[in-house]
């Protein structure tokens, strides 16, 4: 499933050759572009192209609301002051197309984030690679004791080894009949389409994504969290070191208001209220129930 | 505008007959059936239809978690969860059907939530009527003096004496022109998607907007916010009241979450955490601009 | 995978007890209601819930075009203009939603339908169970030999036989595996959120899906079309059947103007023109490919 | 409500001043940018940003079919191919983003589009400008005779000039009355959100929209249509000019498989056939209704 070779001669080819464009061009993000950075052990983020920067968001705002906008000292400024009030239109105004190798369990996170455009590769079409994510030992977690999702501590050692050879073992064993049956040689060969239903979850494909930077951010604010699967959260960090580069102001903005913030219900805020008066405040009298109490903390001690 | 003489019958019929359902029923909802609840001086909002209720957004959460959903106590608790988390597909399974009379400076703002269905009254087919938004005196505001967006005080009784005339008068004479224009009598007449260009943005128009409770909630939260205008937040305050009793638990929910609830930057929230240890926090020690420095004191103020 | 008992409760407890209710009644559905049609080896689909009805369509439509619908006679002609004319909001205010249980492999080709809401059923939390597509023997078909995508023959029976035991065995290893990787007995057992990349795409998983009747005619275009993958066909099929009951002007309509119905370029459109007057056409005079050509050929033919 | 002077400034640099990119660039569509294209007597489109080519299209599709897509012999053919089957994904890759002025009602028609992203000039914030759509003499048409939406022939020279007089000076005095009431000269100045709505639907508005490439053929497809209201069809027309540089080959099967076709329904399909054979098919044998059978005819008879 890599690209066809002329494919990758096309990509080459355009990433060796800049040619003048009147658009807005964004010198942080075209050093970037057609990058495969890996992802896992066999995947890779690389960007194919994007729309717009921050001046671009910033120009949008300044459509929307004209001379006001001109009370705002700077970009800098404009823009955090969108992203704190919610104005998620100006960000709606820049676009990224990311090629993207990801595990199919990935994938089958990653496409409930349904405002996008998806190209995937087709195995109804063409034939699938022997590639298969095989986690690093370190990765092998226990199911969690505390919470029905996510893990606890890495397996020990043994454990670790059997599940890796339980891995292993059958990726490929599915693989070779995955080959077999679709072979023509010496008999008809199954339909591509129904092959592919032996192939493991673990099994790699490929697509073109398409997103504006606002649902970009709200994949990124879900998918970079802690409580994300590890699997998915490696390819979110990824794309957001690449979106740094593209439009700094915006994901500073980000960072602050959306992954270093927090959200508060009402009875948090009145609690924080309370709090910094001095009262003491406990879960009995918050009218929080234990869960959100203990989430409450959490959020509070840092 | 008003209904065909038999559309009307036919939802009284279907008012005054209960027919028996095998589908989900909120009692709560099914008193607000049909019934147009009054807002500003000829619009309205009334629901025709809506699928689930409180036990259908459950259900689909234990779809998806399984046996995970049942160390949560009870429902209430598991709906609590679902909105903390931003768990947001489950509240995609209630949907909401609203019939809505309103002037057309608020269908404006209204249909930037994109993510809803809309059936609007065509003025390229039909006639519209004499029926403009003109405000109580009370609601004659000036505007703001410290906000590009919104409204200070409200005008002195001369000034606002003029307004009213002006709106009074402007109204009727485009409408007389709009119904000379498209008269036959004696005339051609206008094509009528020619002749609405001349009435001004009070109108009234009316819709059936259909939405899923997520999408709706999240309308609502900007809609029924102290910084929407007064215009389009009355009709979000009488879908919240419709809403609180369709969907109870959902409600409260979104209520103490996203209503009373607030967003803290990362900033805002290291400056929490020193306030509560004691510390003096000011705007200068707090990274906070001026701008984000007076809206976290008027959080923490409450 | 099978619903909780007290799931399944709830369920059984609905069904047996019609309730009153003041909104629009579709008898044809209330027949169908919860009722879990067969498909494929252990797949279903279940109307959960529904709005509307063929007369809300025509409620809506008068809505839009005020008395300029008068004109037309009655339901069933304006329902046909609507379809006819690409009229697509009005069916855009009936709204189904599904259970379907189905094969991960067909999921993945479903869920490129993104105007739709979902709830699946998640194996980050919780356990899957041993159910695996196996195709019965006569829709084993080879790759097509003219066709990239796609089936030809049924393979013979010595072939056929191979491929079924591949199927079983290397299904259940995988599912032995996965039992085994996160039992706790005597071990720490592997998270359920890595465990579950071991298990191939012919698992079966279950999903809540909810759409509007415009996106699931779009759907069921494209679904029920022969040249649809035979999995996610029978699926279309049986919720053609559902919907022809729900809405059965609705569903004459789509099925004259869409499923029976054909998309004639520019250059076919001439090309009849011409047949018709009587004029020779081939697919040199035509301006067409030889695919092109080909196709045309089949419309034409029938 | 023209941009402001700094913004101006700002594009006019952009403009001048080519800068290097590694991205695909369209030579066709660098031509184009930033050029505001008249449209109406005060509105223009012009083009602000894009991503994306012909070859854009291609890549994208060779991703999803692999080596399945070598056999179409040239980019061309494969465009072709996937215009006529409908798969929308590949066009989904381009994006573009146009900066248009138009009429408040033609707006009010174009944001029913809603797969698309918008900011609009803001009337809560800023002032708009005393711009009005005036129509030319030869474009005030009557209301058709027999079709409720839509225009007839054009008034006769001393109606149009009453129309005229009307729609000039209901303008210009509503206008006279919205600065008077924002004023704040001698008095406190209505708030802008209100003074807005004594202003008619000929005030021009702008706004920035963004869209892919399937979705605008979508636009483009309907509102480029003849049944279109003409003040919209002249916006339609100017983007079609544009796109037919931007993406020559896309544009080629767009207007052959759209703009130039037709969608035949099963019983237009079945009669057809019957001509091509040479029998008399009449509408009271065609199985159509009146009004299909006239639109069938017209089709026919191009």
């Amino acid at each position: 499933m890599p690209l066809l070779p002329e494919q990758q001669a096309e990509i080459d080819a355009l990433r060796n050759t800049p040619r003048p464009t009147l658009r807005a061009v964004s010198e942080g993000m075209e050093r970037h572009l057609y990058t495969a950075y890996p992802v896992l052990d066999h995947g890779f983020v690389r960007t194919i192209d994007y729309m717009g920067d921050d001046a671009a968001i910033v120009q949008a705002a300044r459509v929307s609301y004209g001379r006001g906008t001109k009370s705002v000292q700077n970009d800098e400024g404009l823009i955090r002051y969108l992203m704190r009030h919610w104005h998620s239109t100006p960000f709606e105004m820049c676009e990224i197309k990311l090629h993207v190798k990801l595990p199919v369990f990935v994938a089958r996170q990653w496409i409930r984030h349904r405002t996008a455009n998806v190209n995937e590769y087709s195995a109804r079409y063409s034939i699938l690679d022997r590639e298969f994510y095989i986690p690093a030992p370190e990765h092998l977690a226990a199911q969690s004791a505390v919470n029905n999702q996510g893990r606890g501590v890495a397996l020990d050692g043994d454990e670790a080894a059997r599940v890796l050879e339980f891995l292993k073992a059958d990726a490929n064993r599915a693989y070779d009949h995955y080959e077999e049956m679709i072979s023509q040689d010496g008999q008809q060969g199954l339909a591509r389409e129904l092959a592919r239903m032996n192939l493991p979850a673990n099994i790699y494909t490929q697509w073109y994504w398409k997103v504006d930077l606002h649902n970009l951010f709200h994949f990124l604010r879900l998918r970079a969290d802690t409580h994300a699967q590890y699997e998915i959260r490696v390819y979110a960090d990824a794309i957001c070191r690449i979106v740094a580069d593209w439009v700094p102001l915006a994901y500073g903005a980000f960072e602050d208001y959306r992954l270093g913030g927090a959200s508060l219900s009402g009875r948090a805020l009145a609690s924080i209220r309370r709090m910094i008066r001095g009262e003491e405040v406990t879960q009995e009298n918050s009218g929080m129930s234990k869960g959100e109490w203990r989430e409450f903390r959490a959020m509070i001690d840092g």
